[in-house]
């Protein structure tokens, strides 16, 4: 099936309603139905000592593409709030893109409970990171 | 006893080392051995839809401000990196400043893991989200 | 102010209703409005390799507390059910008897969520492990 | 490739070392490089008020699973012990066996990373649980 959000208003929202997408760059690479892989363009602004990319960078763009997994689930419900969000860092990214992909493993009327997996451009075959997030969900 | 990095140090570090830290304006409020708090003053780029802070605001902030804690026992020591970061937002934080106290609450060898607590200012009493970091330490 | 279930009616409910804390000897040791402190009386069952304390007891100890921590907020509600248990192993348990304290820091319509630190007796200075804990709550 | 430890070798040192998998049944059922699967059959010992599987019945199970992928990589190690673990309830286990398949997502010289999900024979088509744990290896 197909996602109940658009790429395009997707993006529209998040540009229009979130400032820290746009300050970050983040954009959508595709979305399905429960499903989303969204990219943060590499930027010098995201590096850390040791010349990895930064931690919140990946936290925040997990974050945002759970978002994504789950408004196509439930359609445009900006009000979709994370309640609970874990992260194990797995490797150091070295300076590129990176692109988080969530999938969402539970729908339920409240809660909505996402799988993601962050890799980076330049060493597709092991992820960077994992994450795990809860939303609470308005009715929708 | 005394935080092995003054503020003043740990500052420059963040300031030098991590653009996201510049970015997002975080300084450090205040640190002892083992605690520090740190601050992020108000941004209209950190609000999200309904007029809240952004969840990555308060994560990053969180993981500075372990970072700081942790850099309070083991001096400077810059290759200390996030390994896991779990959040639980509790409250949805208005619009303002916002702190993250963090303390170390252990510290070996090889990992050491902080609680974390987030406060708006604008409400002392209780936390807007509760955070647990854990870093693997190089060295030291 | 005081507990809105007893100890009595809490530990009645805990070997009536949830064969586990039978199994595993759990009992609390106190209660309070919003906090409550679980015993897990040392049993040679609970040894892994090393020599030290199981995890999952651990993680079954911080559970439990947590439940006695919400229904004294909320009274008598058995239906309050686990959505997220994070834990951090701080260091290995020696063998003797562990206790949970736990802590609600948020208590909504829907979700509460508490602190909860585990100590053994042999060493009440530092806690083997910290836990955080999401229950979603029935209507109440 | 296969694993480093067979079901026999592992079932052994879970059944001699670890007295909490004996006391709740928890078996192997199937092993491949990286990879687990690790089964408690139905117990009425296991319920919880609502008639479902209590949470630490999971939270054990997949602690077990996450045991056992790993040393399916490194061998027979017994002394790699959890660090953390995050577990998300998806839904309530009705009664019946649960099975828990782990998956090591990331494998250092000193952490190793799962991802976990567990499942219900009752009904295979969605996850109870999703669990990730980090080990910490001596090392081997």
């Amino acid at each position: 099936m197909a996602t109940r959000i658009s790429i395009e208003d997707f993006d529209a929202l998040g540009r229009a309603e979130i400032p820290f997408v746009e300050l970050l760059g983040y954009r959508v690479d595709a979305m399905d139905e429960g499903v989303a892989t969204v990219r943060a363009p590499y930027d010098e602004r995201f590096l850390r000592p040791g010349g990895t990319i930064s931690g919140p960078v990946l936290m925040g763009l997990a974050d945002y593409a759970s978002y994504a997994a789950i408004l196509s689930r439930i359609g445009n419900v900006p009000m979709a709030v994370t309640t609970n969000l874990n992260i194990n860092f797995l490797k150091r990214p070295t300076p590129g893109d990176v692109t988080a992909t969530a999938r969402v493993i539970k729908l339920g009327k409240r809660l909505a409970v996402c799988d993601v997996f962050v890799h980076g451009d330049t060493d597709a075959a092991s992820p960077v990171a994992h994450v795990t997030t809860t939303y609470s969900l308005p009715p929708y």
